[in-house]
């Protein structure tokens, strides 16, 4: 037995197992094995490897782009997106086009080429958000970028290509589609109900906890009822919030914590799965003209920022891709369940 | 270098490398192997473990579910949906949702269990497309169901699981959010300029023929210039069309082979990737009183039904699935160019 499920906030149907939901056990895993031999251009002492610093935590005293980092952030060697020059908007035919200016950074989570984020220590995991906060208040100040994106592929089905852990941060001129649709929906909610979307989602999950994985003070863990993918978690922040840019210091340890927690459970659950994760901030740089019809104050009353993680544990068919219909295999009650269960 | 292109009917932006593309030998290869000993239920003599026939092309005289068919058509035997019942939708607290009713039938594309459709006849692919008409229509008949998704999964990175060729039908009580999204913005642009955009699009790339892979008298295969995905093609009739439903037969063969044609060149070109596709239709009983506002004209006038061919080479990141910002990794040109060239 299936059932369709509608999401309140972009309006997207999905199509959820009710009967029969898929066990952990039931998906395919996949072989985790270290490279041999190559040259990790991650690694401390070959920080001459990579493009020069653009951020880092470092130790007292030490000099950008030497050892002594904790975390650093570098320009993307091979870069989607280009620093240089003016945005160029204009028309071939009846096609849109614009050149490709942006930034694509890349944060280098840790010293250690073998350890993984679902291994951190709370301090390791609160420096990677730190870092995150940091990158996007410096790229904040280009008035050219309207959304940054900042994600992490873990594993070769999440399109991870080098081993050692790492993030990628990505500034773009134009808002993308999906975070517009998303804001019109928090928007459209916040002008019926005068109250948040994201924060009405939460009131009605901490009500029932059927769908809570886990959760501390700040923040809270949740297989969302309206899934995309299964096993999909969102982390938010448990009062409205629309600026992690502003987040304070104990916040940050506070989300660095809950993260540690749900990235454990999904790898002791699903057998360390590739996965990729990625912020859903609010836009920058709103101005009074914006071509979007964006208005500050509207942004700030309607939209929750959070942290979307989905396992690759799934292959999308073309019933998926051709209709946008996604199929969860595992009920999403079901899937918190697993993952409180699970050991940590 | 990439340059940012944004679709003219959805406003969706995707970022295309157009220096550095990445040629046929740069992606990943995967491996085909027969799987041996399982028993096939879509092999001839084992009709009876499918569920019943609901459609088939058989040669004269044979009976439905015995042996002397062609193409044929049974009840999906792990449906995502149910055919009985009544579409009943309700809210649970702030989320919509309805029982899961629809349609999932399978098509059973040819007898031999080793031969994959990039290999068909055209007789051969001629049935299958006869038969997705003829199920289009016959599933139009019940009027709960505003969709039909017609679509195929080739290969493991594909989502497909059994490896005798055949494709899926699915009707859904719901038009899907890409379809109405197409739709509104085919009905926009016909409100503009009273043309259909596909049929400009098509003008545009008849003239450059830069995009172009292959076309006969009927039909056109393009890498649209603004792709999502490396190597995409489509197909669309060169004529305006809203009708797959009333194709007729000569049309139907036309379509055959020259689908035929691109599947070939896509095999031999990319070493034979796993693929989706899938059909996109217009809606199907729409009424006076539609929840969507679709007009019966007006979804005439400007929808324009095509085919879409995705091969599956290229992982997705966390910057797809958290953006909507495809990552082109070929320019579109260049894999028509690889397309064209490619022998047969």
């Amino acid at each position: 037995m299936t059932e369709f499920r509608r999401d309140p906030i972009i309006g997207q149907w999905v199509l959820v197992k009710t009967e029969q939901s898929l066990t952990p056990d039931d998906y395919p895993k996949e072989k985790r094995y270290l490279r041999q031999g190559a040259i990790c251009p991650f690694c401390p002492e070959r920080e001459h490897l990579t493009p020069p610093e653009v951020g880092a935590i470092r130790q007292n005293g030490s000099e950008p782009n030497s050892q002594g980092w904790d975390v650093r952030v570098v320009s993307n060697k091979f870069p989607a997106l280009k620093i240089e020059g003016h945005i160029d908007h204009r028309m071939q035919g009846i096609f849109e086009l614009a050149n490709g200016i942006g930034a694509h950074e890349v944060l280098i989570e840790t010293t250690d080429h073998k350890k993984q984020m679902a291994d951190y220590s709370d301090h390791e995991m609160g420096h990677v958000f730190r870092m995150y906060q940091m990158r996007l208040n410096d790229l904040t100040g280009d008035d050219r970028f309207k959304y940054i994106v900042m994600f992490k592929n873990y594993g070769e089905s999440a399109g991870a290509s080098i081993e050692h852990a790492h993030s990628q941060i990505i500034a773009l001129p134009m808002i993308p589609k999906y975070v517009l649709e998303e804001l019109e929906g928090t928007v459209k909610y916040y002008q019926n109900y005068k109250r948040c979307v994201y924060c009405d989602v939460m009131k009605q999950e901490m009500e029932s906890k059927e769908h809570v994985v886990c959760e501390n003070e700040h923040f809270l863990v949740i297989c969302p009822y309206v899934s995309r993918y299964s096993f999909e978690c969102w982390l938010l922040p448990k009062n409205h919030n629309s600026r992690f840019s502003q987040l304070p210091e104990d916040q940050l340890a506070s989300l660095a914590g809950l993260f540690r927690d749900v990235l454990k459970r999904l790898k002791n659950c699903l057998s360390d799965p590739s996965f990729n994760y990625y912020l859903h901030l609010r836009p920058i740089n709103i101005t009074k003209d914006d071509p979007d019809h964006l208005q500050e104050k509207s942004v700030e009353e309607s939209y929750h920022w959070h942290i979307e993680i989905v396992p690759q544990i799934h292959k999308l068919s073309g019933f998926e891709w051709g209709s946008g219909y996604f199929v969860v295999q595992t009920s999403p009650h079901l899937a918190a369940k697993y993952l409180r269960d699970t050991s940590l």
